[in-house]
């Protein structure tokens, strides 16, 4: 702990977190994860952020803006977001401000959150002009605002110009949406106060997903993942961005498809959910840095050549017009921050979700995907990697891989010539998904049906077509489309190639950092590659060290989590700018060694079978 | 005054002003016109704005941030952003900050101001980003103006996108240039600190006037003006507003015609200087409220429409992206505060230039134009209300009008049958500018050659040409383009129209305010109308109330002037912004007996000529 952080504890919640001094209570509660409301979003204008201290004598007198909002008789009350701790503190919520917002649990979380979304609505009954009065449109709007404890200072281009009509086709009786406490960017007609809209977009190497969120309940009300509409023009990272390096007129390709395909998917979410997308009033986007800077309409040119250092490693807020998204022009569009060239937004955002940065103990996070990324650390600190797994885990790259949808295999058991497997939905299978391709190789390798360096060995459901030896995993006569659903050669060294890539980025990251297996408390295992991930057979395959079961939880697609959290609260959003300042990052391809540990990890699970005691071949 | 104001003097000048409890020692100083350094923008980081306070108890202790950036033995002095008097206080500047940037003394005003703009570059010398040191480009660039004390938190849009590449491309030795202490908007290869350019655009519905200023020196190195380009869609407000409420199309086109009429202007003046348009950081507009709503691209119909009331009267910041100018998309467009549908931000920058808010006795500014604008009142309170007197003072509607530029007559005596002129530039004379239009009037007025009901009467130089009066002013073999300059009686017309437009506005918020003319101690005379106007003339027509000569004060062109003290400093931005918000305005137009006052006013110099004692006509 540094000279100069000290601790701020809140009741009745006994949370506690370290800030640096001149941390204001209100700044140090959102990173606690503690919600005080403030209507001017702590500008020491509203006065709704009231909180009882401990110790007065720990703070500076208020000051006399301060003192007027306190009023006369504040005993030990203070506004939060003007009061400084010049010493650790506790501070006290009172009853009125706990009971003020809806708690909810994220899922798959620990986060159990107030929902203070960045944009909130409100409703307004103007008084129309008239010769008497015939103050200025938004002047009148910003004042009945103010009267609120709102203060606009900022106004949306488009809010700017659609707003008078609104104005005067409502009857001056309006909704204005007012994002960040501080900016106007929306006016709709009439009451709409009760519908609140966000959406979170996780863009992967591979998998677009976006999920509309109700940011008035917390509840995930409509999702929809495509393949990422970049892959026509390179499957991989390292092609997409060679050619964003060739002309501005490629990247400016990469970007438009792009963010061509998030509009259309928000834009189905929308229609299905019967809202107009206008009504979407902010994006929260995570991904890999090169994914988050082709989303955003960075430059990314310069994330292909060394030293790799992307544009902005802050969070950053740019309007859907900025982005190009088809989507009201003054929606803002957070894009989380970045740790590093190849450890982006959606590292972040996994941090986020897990909590790791306050585990007590040494914690691991595991975020599986074609980019994968390893978080390794406590609230001492963290460090971070990643790896270059390719797609193999996320059902692509594989002969009858598909994503995690109705009719993909997720679960597979092979009993002597008998296989027995689950699909999404319980239907006919049409394809395997993430979780089912780590099933099947874990169960054939159990089964001796391939041997530790992946072969397929002779088997009455192996065989040849075309020269190429093949699994059948189910025959065609039980599959949703009449052939045969099988698992190739090749198939399985794409998953030794993906695997061996997480294996090797934790096993590294662990030795850089002194830790052993035995060291790490918890490991979080996270991904968009399926529902589900049976953990015996990654362990079996040699996908995550061979940590003891009960100390693996599964975190489901964190980096969406993360990236819904950041909606629904600014706290989780502060967090994160905090958090991503103190990462550190590992570049583990420049380390000796690398290439020959890479090698011995594409073994299954290991070249060296002590590092895996508790998985059990059959010779 | 009301009992939440105090007073702050600022010493050694000895200036004072009063302010609302509450405001900061920075605030005041910008509202007394006062420069205290600030690299922070008044966010209390840099430690810049050091004052001496006379009397430490008028004052909150310092908090724990400003008592760190004060340091142990601050004794009396106090960050001026971060002070908040309690009562009336006096504040001296070390000689320190005196001395840190130049003072200018504003050509036809009373402003002596110093240099302070929104906009400032720093030249940045950065490390190189390294596979040790990888971090983000912008953080970089963030990092090394926290330094300097400037802490960025939002970037422009083409910043973002352009700026790694110069960045590389400079050896990362950059100029970054920032506007309002907090927002990056540029960054170019090398030192191109000396170099600090802005743009003062005077929108007038007949005239647009264009000026480059050089912001390290306050001098005005080019100038240019056009013909409104709006002209062809409606030569009045009445008939583009009209068109502006036909369709959302014709609206944006006469947005489109404007802005680029705007854009070439400045394009023309950049050539001429030898400067990229891109160099230029930074537009300030005023206008009418018509014409500032239209060039900033908001909607202006509802400003044709009953109460007329505008869509925002402060002060508005929008990105050349978003007005649509040809300059860097980043470039910050000021448009100076309206004060109503039909007084607007010319009339708040008249008010800047005039200082007529500091005025202990009752004065008056008249901007004459088109739409003309009268303010009367002192620093107790302003009244405001707009003429529309037609374009005839500034030259057009007149058979031989022109603008104010080479060649055009601008002074006019008549002694008998002899008419002795002088033109801008000396040369032979191609027509008539507004000046020269008010002499001639006058003159013939004078001379017995028009009655004071206007009409031509027999004179050797008065003829009848296609069933038309006119009086021959200059006959062809003098002139430059061979033919005679005259003033027809359709001309006469026009002027007796405009000035008792102006006249009535006058007069009537004279007597809406009680004042009669010997209570007005300074009467400050402005317009776009030519480089200079004879009292004598305008008195003698009527233009003007009969004020003695001695109380009148020719301000030019004020609302231009207004337009670059905002440019030069950010002091005269939130005075604007301050005065705005107090100044009364009346509609005269409404108020019982207007026409017969207006239809009075044509006469010359007024049907009753016991209102100007001080003409004697011949007869």
């Amino acid at each position: 702990m540094s000279e100069e952080d000290i601790w701020v504890t809140f009741q009745p919640y006994g949370k506690r977190v370290r800030v640096k001094r001149g941390t204001n209570i209100l700044e140090a509660a959102r990173l606690a994860g503690v919600f005080i409301p403030s209507l001017c979003g702590g500008r020491g204008l509203c006065g709704k952020c009231r909180v009882k201290v401990s110790n007065e004598s720990s703070l500076a007198k208020p000051d006399p803006s301060e003192a007027a909002l306190l009023g006369a008789d504040a005993g030990p009350f203070r506004l939060a977001c003007r009061a400084v701790p010049r010493a650790s503190i506790s501070v006290e919520i009172p009853p009125e401000s706990m009971a003020s917002a809806p708690q909810i649990l994220v899922n798959g979380t620990d986060w159990e959150i107030t929902i203070d979304p960045a944009v909130s609505k409100f409703h307004l009954r103007l008084e129309p002009p008239t010769l008497e009065d015939p103050a200025a449109d938004f002047e009148r709007v910003r004042g009945a605002l103010s009267k609120l404890g709102v203060e606009i200072t900022e106004y949306g281009l488009q809010t700017l110009r659609d707003g008078p009509q609104v104005l005067r086709d409502s009857g001056w009786e309006v909704t204005a949406t007012v994002w960040d406490s501080r900016r106007l960017i929306r006016i709709q007609p009439g009451d709409t106060s009760s519908s609140l809209y966000g959406v979170a977009v996780d863009v992967g190497t591979t998998t677009v997903v976006c999920q509309l969120v109700d940011l008035t309940t917390g509840k995930t009300v409509q999702s929809e993942s495509i393949l990422n509409p970049q892959i026509p023009y390179g499957e991989d990272i390292v092609t997409r961005l060679s050619l964003s390096r060739k002309s501005p007129s490629d990247e400016q390709t990469l970007h438009k498809v792009l963010v061509e395909g998030i509009s259309s998917m928000i834009q189905n979410c929308c229609r299905r959910q019967g809202i107009d997308p206008e009504d979407v009033l902010e994006v929260s986007v995570v991904g890999n840095t090169v994914m988050h800077h082709m989303a955003m309409g960075l430059p990314s040119s310069f994330l292909g050549e060394s030293p790799f250092s992307p544009v902005m490693k802050r969070g950053i807020d740019l309007t859907a017009r900025d982005v190009g998204l088809a989507l009201h022009p003054d929606t803002n569009i957070h894009a989380l921050p970045t740790l590093a060239g190849y450890v982006g937004a959606d590292a972040c955002a996994v941090i986020l979700a897990s909590r790791i940065y306050e585990e007590k103990e040494t914690s691991m996070a595991v975020d599986i995907g074609t980019n994968g990324e390893i978080v390794l650390g406590s609230e001492r600190g963290l460090t971070t990697c990643s790896c270059a797994a390719g797609p193999a885990l996320e059902g692509a790259h594989i002969t009858f891989g598909m994503r995690a949808s109705e009719g993909a295999i997720e679960k597979v058991r092979i009993d002597g010539e008998r296989v027995v497997y689950e699909t999404i939905g319980g239907g006919p299978p049409v394809g395997i998904c993430g979780s089912g391709v780590i099933d099947a190789v874990a169960q054939m390798l159990l089964a001796g049906i391939i041997g530790r360096e992946g072969r397929l060995r002779p088997h009455p459901r192996v065989r040849t077509r075309n020269g190429v030896k093949e699994f059948v995993l189910v025959e065609g006569k039980h599959t949703g489309m009449g052939r045969d659903i099988v698992v190739t050669q090749k198939d399985i060294r794409e998953v030794q190639l993906a695997k061996a890539a997480i294996y090797t980025g934790a096993s590294s990251l662990m030795d850089h950092t002194g830790n052993r297996p035995e060291d790490i408390q918890t490991v979080y295992v996270a991904g968009a590659f399926g529902n589900y991930i049976d953990f015996r057979s990654a362990k079996t395959i040699g996908l995550i060290p061979d940590i003891p079961i009960e100390r693996l939880r599964f975190r489901g697609h964190a980096a969406m989590t993360g990236a819904k959290l950041s909606l629904f609260s600014r706290s989780p959003r502060q967090l994160a700018e905090h958090v991503a300042q103190k990462v550190r990052y590992v570049e583990l391809t420049c380390t000796p060694g690398f290439n020959q540990r890479y090698m011995d990890a594409t073994y299954l699970p290991h070249r060296d079978p002590s590092r895996f005691p508790s998985v059990r071949l059959p010779d």
